[in-house]
């Protein structure tokens, strides 16, 4: 078999078959395959795409080339969550004591990442004491015990996604749906959970701005995680404005804490119930979507979902104090209004350039090397719909510095105004189950 | 510039300016872009084309990327041909001195390539004592003499496009119209004639298999010549089965040597003769195709031709005895027949076929450490539209070794057969000029 035979079919619009497919992921992730033929191939499957057979065995052979976490010691169905990412996006921490709350085990492994904020485990971080390396032992102990446990991601997963997504990032071949599906998937498969709820973005603030490019993302996903036999659903939410109204890290921790003490923050406890309904019905906890819900809603309610977070919090290692008054969380040293220069309705809060001033605050990553600041993010007080006067404050910085302008600027540029009432916009979109 | 968004650029549809252009090839030629972009954007060129002004500006940035041939030394209007391979196309050693006996210069610089045969200088050197390496001055005095030269190319001419094609025949994005049609005008740009015709090949045993593509070839060389200034234009002439009735080293030459003589050998002889009178036109040495193909067909009759070949051979040092007497060039060994197994008219010849069997008898290389046997090689009896009587002498292989029984198969599978009559192929199918 020739690699450049294998590039040659797939330019021509042909399928590949299975032996291809491990072919050209077995080479390239032992270095066989250079990448000047898997940038090829990359750019041919950009045009032509894979059918969906295609795409679930590059997914396979992804998840088969390097480690898989191996959960069969935790009792249970497992279930996990994935967002395709967005800004404001503190689900995990919501649905994460919600499902456990319904005693569905929810086994969480994550990374750091680039980004306007940290990722999952930064945004733990911000927590006093949390401690995210956990042996493995650990993990699975709390996971039996607490029915929920974060850690970071160890051992060398889907190595062959790592590879390619690096490659694929410099040249110019990241949009291609099956290729982004394959990718998340592999990740996600190789981590163990037997059953996974995906919460794919759209909208002017996600990785896909259209519903149609959303959907089939969404569909492509489901499809490889049926065919590999893990249950697998798709939620499309709204991504055209921030999520709730918190954006950092510790920013962000508050408001969960928040949401699972009853907080009536519309969108973000919308989201999470809905996400946490389908995880608990996937792993047999509830017989239909509508009792889910309601039992979760009560578990927000009575203190269930609250006390299921403190139980994690405390059994990673983390200052509860900081929990029960999340005053004690890190506190920026300046907080700096930006005010509506007119009157109006707001008609458009674009997630990136909010994404891009929190990240001038210090609350992300551009790179590896970058130190997160735990305190620093964006308090929004208007969102899509509000009616606004000229001097009403938009959002709140949390700044280390006083001299903020570029975040200040950016903020300027994310909110948009209308003279004529504006409609909130749809949070869920659709529901993708096969 | 990032050369990540000129593949970004070109993939989602849109034309590349100059300076991306030059971006690219300045950076691949020094090594600054890496392999692994470089065949990203070729596969995105493969699906999106590219139009006549980015093929152009791709061509004349691989020119520029090394040196270029300075025949300014050379009196007159110089002009170039350029066949894309067929299987005994010999056509350069009747076309020079033909165009030389009209006292256009014709200042050929060529290689040995890998093939079913040797390139043009191999073919000369079946010629005793001939001398391809000429030092700059040699070759330019002789062209001034004798209006005919032939070297071996020296030069680092288009390092881009080698370095490119390399690329492409590893990452399955060869067959690109633009990109072959750069590859070949870049180095013939480099190669500092005035004017260039070119003989695009079309059939079963051309690059290109269909008229359509050749065409397309044919056009977009065309339009890069011109764009680029210099005056060019091509003939698709037909490869559906060999051109003449000899394949090899020697057996070409000999072949050449007779149509010089005035032998009447149809195909070859017509399109030896319609390139060569539009050379001399494009030349300005005949004010329209009908006199310079008349007086080109004197030439032939009358001997000056011939002795135009004789003064290069003689100029040279190669032995004029064995032009004088073709016997006395390298035989091979032994003489095999292969014959016809049943009645019928020739209905195909392929020409791949032939060309591979003249590889197994050695006439040609497959590695650049190949050695070629200059005595090899076949010669056919019948052609396309010959009848043929079970029995009859299909070709006859020139061979080193007695067990010649690959060649011999490759013979069998070329030649098809029809029982009723077959007309013979067009020779001439199109002449672009613009």
């Amino acid at each position: 078999m020739r690699m450049v035979d294998i590039i040659h079919k797939k330019r021509n619009g042909s399928e590949l078959t299975k032996e291809e497919i491990y072919f050209f992921i077995d080479g390239y992730t032992k270095g066989d395959i250079p990448d000047y033929q898997a940038s090829a191939l990359m750019m041919a499957i950009c045009f032509q795409g894979m059918v969906p057979r295609e795409t679930a065995l590059l997914t396979k052979a992804m998840v088969d080339s390097g480690e898989t976490i191996d959960l069969s010691r935790i009792k249970g169905h497992k279930v996990d969550k994935h967002s395709t990412g967005g800004v404001g996006d503190k689900v995990t921490f919501i649905v994460g004591p919600l499902v456990a709350s319904a005693g569905v085990p929810v086994a969480k492994m994550s990374g750091r990442g680039l980004g306007h904020t940290g990722g999952t485990i930064d945004k733990l971080e911000s927590i006093e004491g949390f401690n995210i390396e956990l042996t493995k032992e650990q993990f699975i102990d709390n996971v039996n015990k607490y029915k929920l446990s974060v850690a970071g991601q160890t051992g060398n997963l889907a190595p062959a996604d790592k590879k390619l997504y690096a490659l694929r990032d410099v040249t110019a071949t990241v949009e291609s749906i099956p290729l982004i599906a394959g990718s998340i998937m592999s990740k996600k498969l190789a981590s163990g959970a037997d059953s996974i709820v995906l919460d794919v973005k759209t909208g002017s603030g996600a990785f896909m701005k259209t519903l149609e490019d959303s959907e089939s993302l969404a569909k492509e996903m489901v499809a490889i995680g049926n065919r590999l036999g893990k249950k697998t659903i798709a939620i499309i939410s709204d991504m055209n404005q921030p999520l709730g109204f918190e954006v950092g890290n510790a920013n962000e921790i508050k408001e969960a804490a928040a949401i699972l003490q009853g907080a009536k923050i519309h969108d973000l406890r919308t989201l999470s119930l809905e996400i946490a309904a389908h995880m608990t019905v996937l792993a047999g906890a509830f017989s239909d979507y509508k009792k889910a819900y309601e039992t979760l809603e009560q578990n927000l309610e009575n203190g269930k979902a609250f006390e299921s977070f403190r139980q994690f919090v405390i059994a990673q290692g983390g200052n509860i104090e900081v929990i029960d008054d999340v005053d004690k969380l890190p506190q920026a040293a300046y907080h700096i209004d930006v005010k509506a220069e007119m009157d109006g309705y707001v008609s458009e809060i674009d997630a990136e350039s909010i994404g891009a001033a929190a990240m001038y605050l210090g609350a992300g990553r551009a790179t590896k090397e970058d130190h997160i600041n735990h305190a620093v993010g964006i308090t929004l007080n208007k969102k899509i719909g509000d009616q606004v006067k000229k001097g009403d404050v938009l959002v709140t910085l949390h700044a280390a510095r006083e001299n903020s302008e570029n975040s200040i600027q950016k903020v300027k540029e994310a909110y948009h105004f209308s003279r004529n009432q504006v409609k909130q916009p749809v949070l869920i979109h659709k529901v993708i189950k096969d």
